[in-house]
């Protein structure tokens, strides 16, 4: 095969066989095939998009470039093994929820996990927030932890979709990371070598999103769930709001002390929806009796029935036990989980006040992402190190009404002069409607307008889509 | 400036300034800016193309990121210096009759010529068929000849517009050559480094060329025509025909006693007009009076005039003594020129006879100048040996007459079985229709059918367009 004249088919608008799509792969790999072909080959695709039939060829040749995983066989379990993944967000500790909330179900869940990067938070590390918690683990601990814990979350490993790892490091130098075919390919192909019969995606929509508009998330969705179901597996993808960050806590220790509220069925209205939404598609997909039930009796019954599992999870204490469990089986503290005092703080906080009075209309997520990170709590490019303590704890968002002088987030920094800079960013993400006339007069208006916050509102719905195989 | 944000602008439409193009080219040059990077926006730039305004920037980007010459200064010379180029064909030696021609009339040539690839030839390996003809000449050499004999033909040096040839190699390999801009770019920015005053572009159209419709190869004339008016440089782009071979004669030596055959009055009928055209042109943008005549007195006066100055260097044998010493002042032997019955010739000369009787209705180009390089008188790969002495002479070209078993061309070849593969491939080239009925009872019919080949003729006239800025 003559590399390029599959660049020149791709250019030309032709369809790639799963043969063709296998070579350039394992050319990648094996570095037979040189970045700058690559390059122009993916600038190709960003332009002719790829058919469904490509998308899926892709991403099983990607998957099958390196190491593969089969989570039921390590686990020596009869369930299904259930991944979830979120495309990424600001505020998004969703894995630290219903991980635990699956587990404690009965649900094995074996994950592989990232870093963050830019605006966007990554699950490990918020949990390297806990002392001692380590993502490291060898096959053999993986193996053991998911089989006696029910829930393992390791650090992807460079072994695994080895093509993804380095067309994606092409992709983010030469200006062809926003094609649909190669984002989907590249999640999907880390999903599949990880090795899930069933996985529910996340995909996240608006400013603090990489998808910023719904029509795109949609599709980006939809072609996850056709590879997923080309590559055998069981797949849901749920599209959810993300113009403002998700729940209150940017960061990663205030994010895990936030989880820990929501395993203890507290924690922000928003975040309480979206990790029962996620964890009641896991159970569906995941747990043979309730697919079932969800297959026969509709749609409405099977997921009524998981949804009380995921409450009483909640309710019973066992999705924190579950989660204090997998905190101590990889090394971290769980004493510091129980008591989430113990854990680490941000030696300076500063209360923000609002100037003026009135109502959030809106809260730039990717602003106060970029502002967490610039605190230290994110990095610019991979390997950068991060203060796990600072953030931002948001006290006002999206519909609730302030007067001047009210709080409307804590910047937890690493000094004064730190906590000075984000808070300049951070004001400038806030945006600001006027109370209605009369609302200024009658004081039971601003209880309307905080019942207005409440996630699942005609305003502000979380979940935006749901699409499963 | 950041690379990723540069390709981000091109794959989104947007349009460079000469800053950023400039930046790009010399990333190239110094090797900071990544191959990879910059094959990315190549593919972007053949997706969304550039503005005029663009190509020129791009162009003189290219031209100024090496040395540069100033050919009249070289020539200490008050005329101005005129250049032509073709933009690649199958039998094309215009460079070896319009040279002489035009210095016999007082013009200065000083050109730097390039050598063939894949089925096209290229003027350099014509010559060096001579023997002892060099192209290396140092610049000492260049200015002395160029006063002296008012013709020098160089080979392009490495250090003429390296941010070009670099970017052209890795085109190659990238599945980037067919953009217009980069094709007009990379011809306009040796022309513009070589330091010409006026220059006359051959843009060849049809399956002997990279451009095989007439639409494109207009576009591409006119967009080089653009760029050197914004170059400042007085410029007349010929687009003409290149279905079939030009002349008869295909391969390097055969084409060096073509052109000597034509400057001496004979030769075949396109290829003579195709000289006159060329030559033509270039008197009419060099020569101050025929220039000011062609402005003055309009369109007609001027080319007649230039013409008759063509007709009259040809027919009294100054443009044939031109190239005589032209040959001998680059270290040619010149009694080889004048008695090229001395030059060397191929061992193995096999007639290729037709096998039915009609009209010959399609001669492929291309077909033939794959047959002629893989003779061993092109080559696949730069830097390939070449042997001077084999190719192609056509005895019958489109709409010509044969019967079975008339001649329809000679292959010279190295030896009898490179010969006989090679005329299985010429063979196919050729196309043929049946005689009208009454044709094959009237034999005066065949004249008629003879008659069709002048080039000139309604059907297959070669010159196809004529853009002048």
């Amino acid at each position: 095969m003559n590399v390029v004249d599959l660049i020149t088919k791709k250019r030309d608008g032709g369809e790639h066989s799963a043969g063709e799509l296998k070579f350039l792969m394992e050319g990648i790999v094996e570095g037979t095939v040189p970045d700058y072909q690559i390059a122009s080959w993916a600038m190709a695709v960003y332009f002719r998009g790829m058919t469904p039939a490509e998308s899926t060829a892709l991403t099983l040749a990607m998957a099958a470039s390196g190491e593969t995983l089969d989570l039921r066989a390590l686990a020596q379990s009869e369930k299904l093994i259930v991944d979830k993944h979120s495309s990424g967000g600001v505020g998004d500790k969703t894995t630290l929820t219903v991980g635990p909330i699956a587990a404690a179900c009965g649900l094995p869940v074996g994950k592989m996990s990232g870093r963050g990067l830019s605006f966007s938070g990554g699950t490990i590390d918020k949990l390297e927030g806990i002392p001692g918690w380590s993502a490291n683990l060898s096959t053999a601990q993986f193996r053991r932890q998911l089989r006696e814990v029910g829930l393992v979350v390791a650090a992807q490993t460079a072994a695994l979709a080895p093509a993804d790892q380095l067309l994606y490091a092409l992709r983010d130098v030469t200006g062809t990371v926003p094609s649909l075919p190669l984002i989907a390919g590249s999640i999907m192909s880390k999903k599949l070598a990880a090795g899930a019969d069933a996985i529910v995606l996340d995909v996240k929509c608006g400013r603090g999103a990489f998808m910023e508009l719904l029509p795109e998330a949609r599709e980006l969705a939809e072609l996850m769930v056709s590879i997923g179901r080309g590559a055998g597996r069981r797949v849901t993808a749920l599209v959810t709001a993300m113009e403002q960050p998700l729940g209150r806590a940017v960061g990663n220790i205030l994010e895990v002390r936030e989880a820990i509220d929501t395993l203890q069925g507290g924690g922000p209205a928003d975040f309480q929806e979206l990790t029962q939404e996620v964890a009641t598609e896991m159970l569906l997909l995941g747990d043979p009796e309730l697919h079932k039930e969800h297959e026969a009796a509709g749609e409405e019954s099977g997921r009524s029935s998981a949804r009380s599992r995921v409450l009483e999870a909640i309710g019973s204490g066992a999705a924190f036990d579950k989660f204090v469990q997998f905190v101590a089986a990889q090394g971290g503290d769980a004493a510091a989980v129980a008591n989430p005092d113990l854990l680490d703080t941000a030696p300076a906080v500063l209360e923000l006040k609002s100037k003026r009075g009135g109502i959030v209309s809106r809260l730039d997520a990717r602003a106060v992402g970029l502002a967490a990170a610039a605190l230290g709590g994110g990095r610019q490019r991979k390997g950068d190190a991060i203060d796990h303590r600072v953030g931002v704890v948001l006290a006002s968002k999206v519909g609730e009404q302030v007067l001047a002088g009210d709080p409307l987030c804590t910047v937890h920094a690493a000094d004064a002069d730190a906590a000075r800079l984000a808070a300049d960013r951070i004001l400038d993400a806030y945006s600001f409607r006027d109370l209605p006339q009369e609302a200024a007069a009658e004081p039971e208006e601003r209880v309307s307008a905080e019942r207005d916050t409440g996630p699942g509102g005609p305003e502000r719905p979380i979940i935006l889509d749901r699409i499963t195989s």
